[in-house]
């Protein structure tokens, strides 16, 4: 069977506002994110063929398996026996949905796939929190002994300030850049500008952490649209073209890894989206990335290809600004838009959109041809990085 | 860019024993299952590219998500940075897990790609089992209100008997089936027979329905291996072709389908199927069917497409036994094989396989060219049902 390969498109996106959302449920916000980015690209909901659900802990929290369904249910999509399937890899579920999409365009078995993701952590059906969260972690060999995504984070941040002389202003200056994005990002948890004293001088978590260093609880959605040139030009619609989807394993355990600050996950998919792509690092106009801890706003800046391990602390304060060598995060990143498990990823999709289409506004990233994507799990188990744009 | 879309095949399958497996944990099962479907193939586990781990409770029952980092690291994988991702539709996890394998092959970025499934039911880290299991339900529609799936089932059963005059002995005829060939499967979790009288007369579930109408709480895991039509030519290899994939929605809630006892669902997914592979319901060998609840049994014999609604009572005495016109369930189906939630659809394909390459022992199909495989979620919100060997 002789065909013709698809190139896969994001032509529409949306997202609720970050935050926490106690008087709406998992399902409502997923289903407004899901109509904005159906009005957004102009298209009828009917059209969609599948839906990939992104979510990490719902289960765990509100109860409730079965996302796939619970949301094509209640978006009405079900009417039409759309399928709809949950795609999980933690905090890595909406970089890994948005690869499934593009893979099911490219089988050439869909021409309009529907990405939503969506995580609702404010609303508590079990246990406490802390507890839910460690469940990205290995269960009976760290979070069992009192790991926590916070203690492995700021162990891993010790370490690395020690081996490589840096100091705790590095760190902070991740989350200052992130709280300056938001500030201009009407759909951000927190639209707080902090200055570096603040969030030096913060109420500590797990030394050498402290609160501003870490992303918040938050509930929200996010949605794009995937589809095949096919459908997108018989449409007359436009769209950012995805040049290239990769990802790469890790060990779950920190304490397995060849190096406590080096994300294997993130390096090698990054060179995989690069090289497929047909682009090297200097070519990237913005890139957004998983900064769950300030640390790993560092290490994926390193380890994306950016700077040189140890060297990140030389980006930290001019390059990564919105008007720098290499912006990080015009969306706010997770520590300012927010960090909703299962919606992160798929929200830093709705931020290349709308970069892409110049119509970030006061965030806008001026020039921007393209972005790097960066979804990873855990502490760094999986990574997903997508290149989006024009080469 | 032109290029030949591939065919996918199954290339080697393996499962561990279901039952109530209290000495071995999520992982050590999920690998065991992986190993023998690698040995079984004769392949090289470095040259599996990416893993898709279909899983439904975890998060819920073992308070572990992040399943895919989980398999991978336990699985010696992670060290070759194998992606590895978890697919969820809560019981057709299998199914869902098998098709995107499917479509990734499809897609021409992967030549071989591992499907396992796991469920570790028996160990509880949270709640009591029945409320985990209900996570599969709408949790605020039906849950909440003390829906559970063995009472869904029995109001459905109570409806589709009253109104086509169908008596509890076609109900008892489907685990006595389930039970005489799984008594011929040495995997299965109930390996003894039973009678019409003893299925008639056990303990009280959800009247109708009583014990031998529930398949068991079941520990297990089965791993299949899908590759490329390069990849098994290229290393010498053969395989069971995956002829067609499809799947469909349905509502959620039951009380939101248009019928109680018609399965949207397996009706669409089950004429999709057929359609892609080029045959007829008449051209199937055998079928594995997603018997939950002895109800479901008839619903999808009707559904799947061998019988108008409401005469399937007319196959079960002797049409679906081994030997009969079509066949069902001969690994011993959900009832007496067992039903470990995300590896019951993939141990379906370890089942097609052994049948088709003529390895199933007592319980072979005698000729069976190819099989329908039937993978359903919760009370049917999803359908998934592949058509493999021969059309």
């Amino acid at each position: 069977m002789v065909t013709v390969l698809s190139d896969a498109y994001i032509i529409g996106a949306g997202e609720t506002k970050f935050g926490e959302l106690w008087e709406k449920s998992l399902r409502e916000l997923a289903v407004e994110a899901g109509l904005r980015a159906v009005e957004n690209a102009g298209i009828y909901s009917r059209d969609v063929e599948v839906l990939y659900g992104s979510n990490s802990l719902a289960g765990i929290i509100n109860g409730q398996e079965n996302i796939g369904a619970l949301l094509s249910d209640f978006s009405g999509i079900a009417e039409n026996h759309i399928p709809a399937i949950r795609i999980e890899a933690s905090t890595a579920s909406g970089g890994a949905a948005v690869r499934q999409a593009y893979l099911a365009v490219k089988s050439g078995e869909y021409d309009l796939v529907m990405v939503g993701g969506v995580e609702k952590m404010t609303d508590v059906y079990g246990s406490e929190t802390l507890d839910l969260t460690s469940s990205v972690l290995d269960r009976e060999w760290e979070a069992f002994f009192g790991g926590t995504p916070a203690a492995l984070a700021a162990i891993t941040a010790r370490k690395y300030m020690a081996d490589f002389k840096v100091d705790k202003e590095a760190l902070a200056m991740i989350s200052v850049n992130d709280h300056l994005n938001a500030s201009k990002n009407p759909d951000a948890h927190y639209r707080n500008k902090i200055t570096i004293e603040q969030a030096m001088n913060s109420t500590p978590v797990a030394e050498p952490l402290n609160l501003m260093d870490c992303s918040p609880i938050t509930d929200g959605a996010a949605a794009i649209l995937v589809a095949s040139e096919k459908y997108m030009k018989k449409n007359k619609l436009d769209g950012i073209r995805i040049l290239s989807s990769a990802d790469a394993q890790d060990y779950l355990a920190v304490h397995s890894r060849k190096s406590m600050y080096g994300l294997d996950s993130a390096k090698i998919a990054s060179q995989k989206a690069l090289s497929k792509a047909g682009m090297k690092i200097d070519d990237v106009s913005f890139v957004e990335l998983h900064d769950s801890y300030s640390i790993y706003g560092l290490l994926e800046l390193e380890d994306l290809g950016f700077a040189e391990k140890g060297k990140a602390k030389d980006l930290v304060y001019d390059e990564i600004k919105l008007n720098g060598r290499i912006p990080v995060n015009p969306s706010g990143g997770l520590k300012a838009k927010g960090n909703p498990f299962g919606a992160t990823g798929v929200g830093q999709f709705v931020e290349a959109y709308m970069q892409l289409k110049e119509k970030a506004g006061e965030r806008q990233v001026k020039g921007a041809k393209n972005a790097m994507l960066h979804s990873m799990g855990g502490t760094g188990s999986m990574s997903v990085v997508h290149m989006v744009g024009d080469a």
